[in-house]
């Protein structure tokens, strides 16, 4: 008896074509794990069914949206990190809850090999591997597009025709595309041309900014230590609060990012992002931020984003890097608490207030007009000693230079 | 005769005070330094008549434009360099320049001292002081604010009153401003509250969002080495290219940012900024450079970015740390030649389009379509090697953790 | 009757001069606070009745010696902080402590004021007055230093003398000390000059590398989770271990750094430190961090090395900054258990072994000898991609540049 | 007629073997391109004839010493690059110079393939390649350890005898070493225990320091702009200048560092280094910085100083990010010039003095007597500034929660 494969598993053309050749390559048994990370209903529907026609001994859906916003997009937000200086981290994030999960389902089942049906040319196939590394360095992993011999989608089809398994007669899709809670990203077909912009039928979930409403609309994020919980005084759960703020966001037009970035396999590629929602809460998260955190402690956070960003990209999520990372993270965000009102319109996402317990800002301090609480004067002795480095430099840079005397 | 004292002089009631007052005080002869920053014509009218009136043995206006933006915004704009997340350090890029005319016009009339009209609060005087420190060491500096009993504007337009030297009897000014050719920025009044949005009165460059053309407009800005040097294929020199992008950008209300930023001198304070040109400029280079620099090139960029911002924000502007960068910037933007195209709508820059003979975008290697130059059997090695931390350390951490034996 | 001053009392002489001088300035009834922080015996013998027959009302001596090494000698270890590439902040570190205890000690007596006797040039003048700002920003701080008319020695001679308080007739110091449980510093006189070597008489706790032992001696230091708790397998207390140590590090001439260094107060001095038993477990301790930190981690830590040291430097310790970065460090510290042998050796201290249960050191992945778990082949996998970008960018470079079409 | 391979041949077994395997292989002519690096005149001696010997239709011998010390040593040395906080880059820095010789020789022949003799488990093969990619990104290379079947030594004797091709009777070589003008590595053997003390047959360059003699010696390093360019005022050139000081340090046992790294492809390895002279440069221009580069030059360079060295090390040389750290570095270096002087003592290096006519340390400002020009009643206002934000947090901290109104 073959091995018994945990494959993840989408439904879409190419993992139904890797059941099959898990069976007949490896005489596998193939366990299909499907992740709800919140990729929409037409995604999930009739998956199980449609495993199992492709010859799968069993499909498992799971249901990781809690787990992925709570666990992977918030302390995301929390750190700032962004790829590419616009990449909100989508895709990224998704991958390593998946794998996680699809290891304990390779646990529970008693399964020897894991499987994927990422490109050998991307990042997402070093993502899972990379969970499967630290989570299951026991286990063999098969990854077929860096094994078979296809070389695109008619290759699949014909493969998949021959064992009269059924694939939807759709047409071909014009572009590879991920979604989850967080965003969706498109990539592929014309998107590859960096030289053109995005035509209207890329974008999924935001509307075109020129047709979107003429009114503006305002909401208020909470903020508790960092991590958004209510909208317009309402708590709401992770899930809902994201999902609520997607539509709200979307639909005037927020959270659009076109992206030409590097990836970790070593070209430049294309991207299409819509993370309409994750984009507010990012703008409400730095501003909040901006009026708890001293001018230092923001410093360090903007300092770490980018190494926090790189990891999330290249898929190295569970690592002493990141456990450190979070613990610092977490300091910072005792304070940021609050709440800011952002006006939604036709693109933008425009700060409206900003209140918190915690704020640093002091009107006294601030202001240009009379105050009881500083000395003017003090700042003639803080500018002497600041200024004193260039002085002494500038001293040094106008005396004689003398010849040195080498002994 | 008392000392001969040049004052960076505006025109506004601070230094027409000043003027007076280090006759009084000082015995000095005050001769009126305006450096023309762009700051507009209203400002620079009859600057010359009112310095003499107000008791000034001379006025020279200096047209520091050029050097204005050849030297000091666009090395900053090629840096990359933002303070507090948004500000794109208007004001503070302004200061060197200004001092360093200063300087120069006190080097030629033989001044032994200079002044300005900065109050002890905020960060001006330190940057003032600085470029005076650097570049002239040897003069003596009166900076008025940190020195007389004036507490505010009525104290000040007594002290005028009673020496009849008149002042435009304006109302009283609700903002503290500061424009020039790159920005305008607006503190103090109702500003002065981060938890209320600024009043439409706040906005001088830019038209409301709401209230901008309901038609997009495309701009195509061409860079060589980093430089924006034309406007839909027409060559414009610096300045002339500027001011067409701020009206371009006004129009559609592009520019403003809502910053609550730690001053140098210790306190949070909350800035109004209008930046239209620039905002676009910025969103255009940035995006040139993702196309035609390597990965490691942009991380280190955005890694010394907040250096440069921090030393331009402190106005340390004269010292071996900027040429240091600058060096290091030239560098990265030998090849940031090309063009991008963006569009403007209602508070929106949006990238069109980007193209570059130093394109390092290859959609050969990008495809997610078969393609001739990559085996993705290489992925298997490069993941394995990638990744090997991660599985030695998932080993180490199974290992049964045997007693240590000290010795 | 006059406020009552808490005063950081050492009994040299210029805090005995400060006692009167308090006194006569403020009306002041004068608290003094001692803190032992491990600066020897011959400093604190009888320096209450000193305290007394200077005026003041009481004296507290407060034993801080296991405080300090474990809650700010140990963490500063562990991050890895250094100022100025050789400065281990022996002096620095012990500030905030001292303040610290000299603020609980003005709240026990219900003092209003702080009193210290640092010179206006130095660091220390910092580091204790933002420890009066963070725990106490209600107290008022007098600084005597930066008030009163004296200018050096024979002037607080003179003064004492007059008011019959007697004063050891030592003869004059001829270095500026500052000694603690960690090390001791040496500044002022012939130290003043960076182009002579310091003199034999600069060194109190160290041996002179050319007269010490002609044998080496070998001392095992055992770790867990970044503390030294062990010599030679023997558990010893923080105090204990230290004292031990510097005992065994200072008799091999270990420890000693001639160091040009610049003030927070703009600035560059020369100072000579001795940090025998400090010097020991930087070493074993960065030795063991490179055994059981993957390469990441280890970057991470050392890129925030600096900016801890910074904080430590600058008296910043009571900040979110610390937390934050102390926060991450302790993560990083989990694994960093095992024990190092180093041979002490005339100035010298040399790793001879290094051992961990957490050890991710893996000789089969090391060894160029045949091993069973390294696949050579997936190296060209891993070269081609990891050179992908110096690949794209050579072809780039090479191919002819077309005229670019600006549109 | 099969392809023309150059081969980067060092005389040793394994290069001894792939020339008849290359032949055999892939019926190649071989070129063995020889660079003279400093290895010593053992491993050139009759290399030529070997080569010949072993079927080579020609060998080249390449004197490329100047270069490597001044094009690829100093400018290392300027950047202070140390990886894994103690190996200063010997093997590393080697591998692009003579990567590019190799090229020049194969371009020069008219060669269309390039090969080389490391293994698949160690850094240089990446070192080598990525040369090869950015300068000969046209021609193939061969490398013969990730593709022929021997698994060590007794393989590749064996194929050599059946071949007849001799090879020296030497006994097995019990180390893994490199060696040129700036160090000597030594890997593998009994170095592979990071637990074990190297034994004394591992140090080729410097004398065991309990063995070394009993009177110090010391030597004065001119620098000009960061380079080494005399010993005790007699100048040298760069060769000379660093076999000289190799001689002197290796004499008193300087210059010796184990330690554990991170390969760059992913394993920890233990190496032991001797850098004789190059630890003196180290010591010697460090201190020369300190005297002459203000805090924050110093800061820059220390914060990218791993990041030349992380480039270096894993092979690097030839991109952008050097050629702009580098540009960085220069400026920096404009004034680091002057005169240290050292004293070396078993295994020790002592700074004795140094000297610049750049030198910012200005004895009046630092001296803690009196001073004309420091006013230290400015040490209140700057402290009062600086602190603020400490203080502002703290009042902040204090102050009774309101609750927050969300809206």
């Amino acid at each position: 008896m073959g091995p018994l494969v945990t494959l993840a598993y989408s439904g879409g053309l190419d993992t139904s074509a890797i059941v099959p050749w898990l069976k007949e390559t490896y005489g596998a048994r193939v366990l299909c794990y499907v992740a709800n990370v919140g990729q929409g209903e037409d995604d999930l529907a009739g998956v199980e069914q449609k495993a199992v026609r492709s010859g799968a001994v069993e499909c498992v859906v799971d249901d990781l949206r809690e787990r992925f916003v709570e666990g992977f997009v918030f302390p995301t937000l929390r750190a700032g990190a962004v790829y590419a200086r616009s990449y909100l981290l989508g895709t990224a994030m998704a991958r390593p809850v998946i794998a996680a999960g699809q290891v304990a389902a390779a646990r529970a089942a008693g399964a020897t090999h894991l499987s994927h049906g990422c490109t050998g040319k991307g990042n997402d196939q070093v993502r899972f591997e990379l969970t499967f590394q630290a989570l299951a360095p026991d286990l063999t992993v098969i990854a077929p597009w860096r094994e078979w011999a296809f070389r695109g989608r008619e290759d699949l089809l014909a493969f998949l025709r021959e064992r009269r398994i059924p694939v939807k007669a759709s047409q071909e899709q014009p572009y590879s595309r991920d979604q989850n809670l967080w965003h969706c990203s498109t990539e592929g077909g014309i998107v590859e041309d960096p030289g053109a912009a995005p035509s209207p039928d890329v974008f999924l979930l935001t509307a075109d900014p020129t047709a979107a409403p003429n009114e503006p609309e305002e909401v208020t994020i909470a903020f508790e230590q960092g991590t958004p919980v209510a909208l317009d005084a309402a708590p709401l759960a992770p899930v809902a609060l994201l999902e609520r703020l997607n539509e709200l966001a979307g639909a005037h037009g927020v959270g659009r990012a076109d992206v030409v970035e590097d990836r970790l396999v070593g070209m430049k590629s294309r991207g299409v992002y819509e993370t309409p929602g994750g984009t507010v809460l990012r703008a409400a998260h730095r501003e909040l931020e901006q009026l708890v955190l001293d001018r230092r402690t923001l410093a360090l956070k903007d300092q770490l984003a980018p190494r926090y960003a790189d990891l999330v990209y290249e898929g190295r999520w569970w690592t002493t890097e990141r456990d450190a990372l979070d613990a610092l993270i977490s300091v910072t965000q005792q304070r940021v608490t609050g709440a800011v009102r952002v006006r939604l319109f036709k693109g933008t996402v425009t700060v409206m207030s900003r209140r918190s317990p915690f704020s640093l800002y002091s009107s006294q301090h601030a202001t240009f007009g009379a105050d009881e609480v500083y000395d003017q004067a003090d700042a003639a002795g803080f500018i002497n000693l600041f200024g004193l480095p260039v002085r002494i430099a500038a001293e040094v840079a106008n005396r004689p230079n003398r010849l040195m005397e080498v002994a």
